[in-house]
């Protein structure tokens, strides 16, 4: 590799830490509570995403789903579980990832303001890299009406 | 009917309004989240509570639930939603009721401190009458090692 090449892989590496910059949403569980919804094998989603699950909205958050658009500062928790069926009853079995995103303008630029992030819920660790990072967006830039975010309140 | 009777009759019922006044738990969506539960069709419980259920605790009751005893004043929902299941997934359809369980120890003294209501969420109105909230705690007595909650705090 030329010097010309390796500097320009470390500019390249220089524009991506931000995005990995998603920190644990600590407290989140005193949080709001958005929704919930559980999805079950066979649904598109279920390898990444399959389960029980609740979102959370910090204050900044619910601002947000009420005026359409997210401010600086919010973040949404999507918090996720084992579905355990059992008796005609789907109860929460062990956490299994907590999901967020977060919304900095200046840190997400790449990806219209919003920053996400996979944690390991027994480490705490994120477990995306930019590239899986911008496959989130990918899809959530389907919402772009609604600032990037599937999810409603509902009183 | 004598008299007497007559008067027998009006104090029983004056021992038991105390029962009917659980109030609307007004701001409840921004209580506490403890946990969540679908009950599907064949559950003992689904003529009367089936659907997608989230329970929410006021600060009171989530002190309670990591003390193991509910001080007067804890109320604890449960916000019972239609379970709408399609495409492999399952969300939330219209509320179907609000239930209620609140703490005061001199006003419920009959069932243990507990009251318990049923309101109906477009009108605010609770449904049930004093054979039917003792009808609750007769279900609830089960839990008596737990202060007669069967929900749990999870972190």
């Amino acid at each position: 590799m030329t010097r010309s090449l390796i500097f320009a892989s470390l500019l390249a590496a220089a524009s991506l830490p931000a995005l990995a910059d998603v920190g644990y949403p600590t407290g989140f569980r005193h949080w709001d509570h958005v929704k919930s919804m559980l999805l079950n094998k066979g649904h598109p989603l279920y390898d990444a995403v399959g389960g029980l699950h609740h979102l959370y909205a910090n204050p900044k958050a619910l601002a947000g789903y009420k005026a359409g658009r997210f401010a600086d500062g919010a973040v949404i928790v999507f918090d996720l579980f084992e579905a355990v069926d059992k008796d005609n009853a789907v109860s929460e079995g062990a956490r299994k990832a907590v999901l967020v995103m977060a919304k900095d303008s200046r840190k997400f630029r790449a990806t219209d303001g919003w920053g996400y992030q996979v944690f390991d819920p027994k480490t705490g660790k994120g477990s995306l890299d930019a590239k899986a990072q911008a496959d989130c967006h990918a899809c959530h830039r389907a919402q772009k009406d609604k600032d990037f975010v599937f999810s409603a309140w509902r009183e």
